[in-house]
């Protein structure tokens, strides 16, 4: 499975009283990487795909925090794409500050059609998707 | 022009680096206490009138920093209809701890009805609707 | 181990573009949620216990998303405290709207005392301080 | 007075219901432009200035919106020093995306001395750093 790095710098909005980024923001910062990622391989989180608008809400999310991230810091960030089910995809994250790691976290979204009413519904992954998450962006790959 | 008033409580993930409230989330506060106030006007800022969806997208907005803000503090928003004009209403907020100014600010913002195709269109004031935010919440009244 | 409940009207601003709540609010949610619940044990995230300073930094958080949510709801929030560690509290949080589940997560967070150069140290928690989480709120004991 | 540039892509944490950037978001955006002229300058919100640790708290904000911006949209922010003031700067920020205008602000901020028990006083400009900032970044002057 492909990994991607992107990075982040931290911006003084993204920091609370206790002089760290709040621990809220590393979610918007692992969607970002993950939109990065769907980007580099030709894809978005809402787009289209034959004929039909696609999107990936999430089901679940976590986080593990090792050490603060502070103002003005860069973040990298790896993206794993840790496994394709038949309908979701499950994302790994690793922020690392200058190779010391930071803090570690999932995203587990699922592929969804949306209907012309606006309601979203589940979809299998359409084989040509799944090769294209599977395969990774063109220049990162082996 | 009515007055009305509700109350915040500071939040962690409100707070910045400085130790106090990011000046970005008053902005936030604003907006939250003019939904209040379109609520207890029996409105809301994504309605319905007359059959239509109609909705305030905001054109500008302001606010003057008095004295810093900080986590558990609870402030008390002053919100005052200052001016509706053809398609715009104006609002004026001060916010206030235990009777101290905090900051004061104003939010302008546009009637619009949503189109089929989800664009968003100005329109002036249905007099009905121009009398309800004139008047204000029945319960605050003189 | 007591079960506390607070409630939450979704605002504007926590929605996204998809019209539901931000996958990320929810840890903003749950966080002020475990504020309240302090708050009804007579502590706070940020206080003082016999003469130190005392905080709480997250190591872990989860949530798993069920329902969406959306722009003027009303959530209730059960903040229950799942287990008291040697340095460790975790909170298990159920979002219900009118009863109906839309997402539960956890957070873990530890008792650090903050040192006179800011930094934080990990301690154990004093007996009287468990006592104090073990108990809850005293007007929602058994 | 300089005039600098940077560039920022929307995230979908930046959106809103109604499909746009929150409006409270373009106030993120200016500080964190604010800064990376800042940095360009060779300087930090929060650095160091001959033994003092300075800051740069804001005293007035401001923004009229003029079109929406949306998610993916890479938004152009040019950076102007309106005036420096005894002790205050005044920013003022165009949003472009592609040429076309969608919004514009001002901060006010003020400069400050960081004081041994953390309170903020506002401080004379040192001649030295008001010719940094009147300058700007050494690869943007004309």
């Amino acid at each position: 499975m492909p990994t991607f790095h992107t990075r982040r710098l931290v911006e003084f909005s993204d920091t609370d009283m206790a002089g760290i980024v709040h621990f809220s923001n590393f979610f918007r910062f692992m969607e970002a990487a993950e939109h990065a990622y769907l980007r580099a391989c030709g894809l978005s989180v809402l787009g289209g795909w034959e004929g039909e608008t696609i999107t990936f809400p999430r089901v679940s999310a976590t986080c593990d925090y090792v050490k603060p991230a502070r103002f003005e810091e860069t973040l990298d960030i790896e993206v794993t794409v840790e496994h394709i089910g038949r309908t979701s995809v499950r994302y790994a994250f690793t922020f690392r500050r200058q190779g010391e790691e930071i803090a570690r976290g999932k995203l587990t979204t699922v592929l969804c059609r949306m209907r012309p009413d606006h309601a979203l519904e589940a979809m299998p992954f359409p084989e040509a998707l799944r090769q294209r998450l599977e395969r990774g962006p063109a220049d990162e790959g082996a």
